[in-house]
């Protein structure tokens, strides 16, 4: 019965530590017979909390101790060189070791994308991780990458985010020919920098299905499968719009608050705004995936909940069964071949 | 009486033309009796539409005559170099020989900012001008630049859209001491390329009131009252909202019309609906100004109605009442002295 997939929990990770990862990895092994968790973090700590296990969901957890916890402001650097024993470094280990096929950590961005690389290496053919998130979309979602791992990316990396942007949606979604835009300005002086214009050029001599430019108002048009974006670009990208949607919610409540009548109002409008913001709940887009790396690393919103940390172990399973690291390896050869 | 403030106003831009330009003009001078306005474009379509003026109104509009119209999507460096009588050019040439004070065009943005540019020149100290917009905030609003005119910024040229941003807030809102942000992105691996850690030291060096760093998703929050980017960040983060309204509404569409009940209910949700979609209203905030040249011109945008059309004459007027471009040369001196 070791056919189950093995995915690595840093438990003591995120603004909530072990009272969000814990109730997210059981009820994520409630769901799947063939799921197998390593929660890395302080074993007294975690034992605790598994008491109450039926033996069907106990026996396929293992605790790995760990007795450091890199905090979400620590330096990457520092992180790296003096925390040898942190969680989220034991954690990425487990996959180099075999013994987990990805892991999943809610801690400080850089220093998960420094020790990944550290620990597992990037792929052949790709220089770093790019961070890489599903944004919602009128009819489905989007992969967008990278979102703040990499700053000034050249033309080269901008054409290895599509490779791998391509892989994961075919991997995930089946789409065949993912298609495949370059977030770019639109009417205004000077359109794109150097970097984007060669891109652009690799992309449309290349095998992908590259539809061309996207401006950043047309990500949620559902015109592109995949956008890629150099990572300070789509990191402002990404935030611009969760701030946009933060401030519409807010201004709505505010509005329905007004007085009586609104607040009668909004008790009739309440079900139907609530499908809305459940749309646009980032917990549903939660699992950010380090692509790139020589195996499976997905990163949590600090600030996640249960649902939301069960939606980013979810994610690290899928990617699991369906060999990511492995398709991207393969793409790329086939790639640099041609 | 000829302390009227006189905009110049190409009558044959944007996506509709004299339908547009032509009423929102009349309002405008219906509003304002210290207004007086130049429309330029080919004078005897203008003069069709003026025939039912009253002589109050009809007495301050001049007609002047130009032959040709800038098209949406001609190169900038095309439109300078061949187009010498185009409405667009011809109305940025009324500042230069003080028959104006600002001008307001719904044209080609790359177009407009060259001619104005090659006809007005920049401020001493100011390189190139700079797309700024005032975007709505939960309280008031934030002036944000550059939104495309520039890219790959230098320190400097950030340095500089903090003082014209600053000197815009003040000028036109009357804030003493204008908070003022830059744009970057938070927690990931790489705080900020080397040219905004170069501005963010500068900006703490200097008299203004810098308040540091700024992370996308907080441009709503009202914590500054200007906002720094490159040009290609900052039309991103401009874009990436104005597609998250889009697709938020959308959806709210969507969901209100789903069935009977659903229908009922946006009957009573409608006016608090349409209290935010104003406030969020592009319309509102139509007007970006080139800040940094000697004069004054104001961008519309291309598809705007008479209502934001008239937004931007207003945004035109109060800059020539607040003389922005003195302002901003008279502080650049100081701190360049400083």
């Amino acid at each position: 019965m070791e056919n189950r997939i093995s995915v690595a929990i840093d438990a003591m990770s995120g603004d909530h530590g072990l009272a969000v990862t814990i109730p997210a990895a059981i009820a994520t092994l409630e769901k799947f017979d063939d799921l197998k968790l390593l929660l890395v973090g302080k074993q007294e700590l975690i034992e605790e909390k598994l008491t109450a296990l039926s033996d069907k969901t106990r026996q396929r957890i293992e605790c790995v101790h760990s007795s450091e916890v890199i905090t979400m402001d620590e330096s990457p650097t520092h992180a790296l060189r003096t925390k040898k024993d942190a969680s989220m470094r034991i954690a990425v280990k487990l996959i180099r070791d075999n013994r987990a096929q990805a892991c999943v950590s809610a801690g400080n961005t850089g220093a998960l994308t420094a020790i990944s690389r550290y620990i597992l290496r990037t792929l052949a053919g790709i220089d770093r991780p790019a961070i890489t998130v599903a944004m919602p979309t009128i009819k489905s979602h989007t992969y967008m990458l990278d979102l703040g791992a990499n700053i000034d990316c050249k033309a080269e990396h901008l054409f290895q985010f599509a490779v791998m942007g391509a892989v994961l949606a075919s991997a995930v979604d089946g789409i065949e020919h993912p298609r495949i835009g370059l977030l770019n300005i639109g009417e205004e002086t000077i359109k794109g920098n150097d970097q984007i214009k060669e891109a652009d050029h690799q992309l449309y001599a290349s095998q992908l299905n590259y539809i061309g430019y996207i401006e950043a108002n047309r990500i949620f048009e559902d015109i592109a499968d995949v956008i890629v974006a150099d990572g300070f670009v789509g990191n402002v990208a990404l935030k611009a719009a969760e701030g946009t949607a933060a401030f519409i919610r807010s201004s709505l409540t505010q509005a329905f608050k007004r007085n009586a009548l609104t607040r009668v109002s909004a008790t009739f409008a309440m079900p139907t705004l609530k499908l809305i913001s459940d749309k646009m709940d980032s917990r549903r887009y939660n699992g950010a995936s380090l692509l790139g790396l020589q195996g499976i690393v997905i990163k949590s919103h600090g600030s996640a909940d249960h649902l939301a940390f069960q939606q980013a172990i979810e994610v690290a399973r899928i990617e699991a069964i369906k060999q990511v690291p492995q398709m991207i390896d393969k793409q790329l050869e086939t790639i640099l071949l041609n």
